[in-house]
């Protein structure tokens, strides 16, 4: 596709939409727009435009339309998957103002949003009304929630609670035409037409703008224990994951760390005091919660039995919330932790739980073989293993074009054990070469067919999902 | 879409690929594909194939593809928007020979199956290793697992489990053209590509047959409770409905009666002793479930109370299995009581569930402007009501012409209440003509050019969804 350069009548035209303090132009500030937390990529917009209201973002999209103008939508840029990179120039729309909770309705248990609150502006608002939005990515204390929905966001709970998009009843959505839609209603069931909510959501901003969210909320449990467990052994903890479910316990979060993953943490996080012995080579970090103590601390003895018996070093309690919530901030930062420690590069692997051992063996092999050094954490409880591959002492050469073949191996391998290429983080512009791996020519096609329907002048997020041909 | 008859050379190659003794071309047998359970409905196919597998599948649909001859899938023809009903003739291909449970995962609560399975089958398997797979229609005795995928169902447990759509992990499909896909992975989180999975779930078989379904399964929960609560009046009982959660208490069933499903159901099932007094005009049906006796015993009694609160007349507990089981058998065999009852069309309307108690007085407000008498039930949890309007003594022009005002003004009255028009029956043949009353022009126009990226010839379950034009 050839798209139009911004003209000074386009940019003219654009910022009377948004008004004039609401756009950005001028290099150092559309810096600030150029990168996600992707990598170290690096793509200048034109333009920035700020909308304040869903009819703000139609009127940019029909224009952008109708001249063959490029738009990546863009939330916090918080993505690991280069979404919110504007590889093709054009307009960065950013939902930074589209920033209030628009009602919270208690009486029917849901949320309706603007895209632009912070994940945990949200959580933290409904939980004072004793209700509980789960999702919560790493990232929670930044992130948008339009941009959870757009990329299928996951986080810790997931393995109890599902992910964000298992919370999105309905949504508004602005067409790269401009048109604006409602994906379905604010129902707890649909079988009414095409499940458009659910293909929108995880479309990664490719189908549509989503300036309105309907999320449905469930009873917070006030009551959670926390654990940590070492073991002496990478492998024998991802063997015990599957043990827990097992047993009958099905924990709100089941969190698995290698030592680096760890160690590098603590290094970073000067407030945990918390030492590894030379034996521990890895820890699962397990939640159980709910709402009666009770019933909790039954579950959290079940959970001790299936460590002992899988060969766990130890079980931990965390006594105080103020401990449990240093463990809990162990694990948020265990990203920012390996980015401050060297250049990577972070796969989101995920496989049916059972086959985690097989994953996590197979990508040292990998390693070995191709000559990198991963550290892996992740939601052991969904199988979903992040691999951070770091740069090392690898040269250009071997970064650039040896470890995607071993990155491939990696997805390959995936597949082979009935797993997929991104449990959460979308596939963006850094995975779509792979995509390959997962879909054949023809799979590929039908959902380019689909992104046709959407957005026949493929102005919306290009480049991005569909590898390169 | 002009489509092509069937002639002798063309039933010669489909029965070569199913083998003659899996064809149906007698016009007596062909009558029992002609219906489903939606109203009293005929259209008689040409041929009906009974395929063994996959490929097969694909050979009927690439031949079909080619020679523009219409394919309309069918499960157990328990449906109730007409989904199996093959309007334009053609190919009926039913999905019963596919009747075979290929794995089932227990290291990773997962279960792999053919679409032939029925649900109760289906559920009686898993409960046997301990796992749960929730979503349980009325009809799920006779209703095929592939039709429950296709269609969207539901059922009353979706109120506390979702619907069968949360439990679809991956799919195995055949396009229009033959090819065969995976929609994603057997896995719980994915964020690779767009959400067909979801995409083909509730699409009713109009973008694709399904040949293989791996759903997730949860630890089964081996303790219930049920309760039977009858009010004076239907409107308080719904509006008791979303008292019990915010009383955080999230039940496993909460169902709905009015007084006339409830009685017709009695005379109907004559092994239930239970009478209902003059002053009964509604009943709810409420279960709790879980792992612990105790805390199901608490959840029941906060139930009671909000139950008293609300102005119910009593609340009964089911004291064994047995009676359990004969109230669980009077809620679902209403669709049945009614319809030996009268003639009668059910709508499936579905609001948020605080909206419950607007949603039936303005029902039955219609019915008096629209001289029809309904009998509403359902699952209130999720504000999901069916609505069986009765023939009654209407006549042919008031049933065909005037009817369909009414139900016009019930369903834009469940729109201006935040709902839709389908909540777990799907749109198919009965309610496409009410489609627009939910979506605009231009968004029907986007779902159709989704159904040309599936369907290019639109061989595939012609004549739904869509509304004529």
């Amino acid at each position: 596709m050839k798209y139009n350069r911004l003209t000074a009548e386009h940019i003219h035209h654009l910022s009377a939409i948004v008004g004039s303090h609401h756009v950005v132009l001028d290099e150092n500030n559309l810096q600030r727009y150029a990168h996600d937390e992707t990598d170290d990529w690096q793509f200048l917009p034109e333009i920035v435009l700020c909308p304040e209201n869903t009819q703000q973002v139609s009127d940019i999209m029909r224009y952008c339309h109708a001249h063959i103008i490029p738009v990546t939508p863009r939330g916090a840029g918080t993505g690991l998957s280069g979404g919110a990179l504007p590889v093709c120039g054009g307009v960065v729309l950013a939902t930074e103002r589209m920033n209030k909770i628009l009602r919270i309705d208690e009486n029917n248990s849901q949320v309706i949003t603007q895209p632009g609150v912070i994940t945990q502006v949200l959580q933290e608002a409904v939980i004072e009304k004793g209700l509980y939005f789960p999702p919560d990515p790493a990232s929670r204390g930044s992130c948008f929630i339009g941009g959870n929905v757009a990329e299928g966001s996951g986080g810790p709970r997931a393995v109890k609670y599902g992910v964000t998009k298992d919370y999105v009843l309905n949504l508004e959505v602005v067409l790269p035409s401009g048109e604006i839609m409602q994906t379905g209603a604010n129902v707890l069931k649909n079988s009414t037409g095409y499940n458009l909510t659910q293909l929108i959501a995880g479309s990664e901003g490719t189908l549509g703008i989503i300036t309105q969210i309907t999320l449905r909320l469930i009873p917070y449990p006030p009551y959670q224990l926390v654990l940590l467990v070492p073991f002496t052994d990478a492998v024998k903890a991802c063997e015990a994951v599957s043990a827990v479910f097992k047993a009958g316990v099905t924990p709100s979060a089941l969190e698995f760390m290698e030592r680096d993953a760890l160690e590098w943490t603590l290094r970073y996080c000067h407030d945990v005091a918390l030492s590894l012995s030379e034996q521990e080579q890895a820890h699962l970090l397990i939640e159980v919660d709910g709402f009666d103590m009770d019933m909790i601390r039954k579950d959290a003895e079940k959970v001790a039995e299936v460590m002992d018996a899988c060969g766990a070093l130890d079980v931990l309690y965390a006594e105080s919330e103020d401990e449990k919530n240093r463990l809990w901030k162990v694990r948020r930062k265990v990203g920012e932790a390996v980015k401050s420690h060297s250049v990577y590069k972070e796969e989101d692997t995920v496989v049916p739980r059972f086959e985690l051992p097989h994953l996590l063996k197979g990508i040292k092999k990998i390693g070995e073989e191709y000559g990198f050094h991963s550290v892996c954490y992740g939601h052991a409880g969904d199988g979903n293993l992040h691999v951070n591959i770091i740069r090392g002492d690898l040269d250009d050469y071997q970064w650039n074009h040896e470890l995607p073949k071993g990155i491939r191996k990696i997805f390959e391998l995936c597949v082979s054990l009935g797993g997929t290429i991104s449990g959460e983080h979308g596939i963006g512009w850094s995975q779509k070469q792979y995509m390959d791996v997962v879909f054949s020519t023809s799979e590929l096609a039908l959902m380019q067919r689909i992104k046709q329907a959407f957005d026949p002048n493929q102005i919306l997020n290009p480049g991005k999902i569909f590898p390169d041909k």
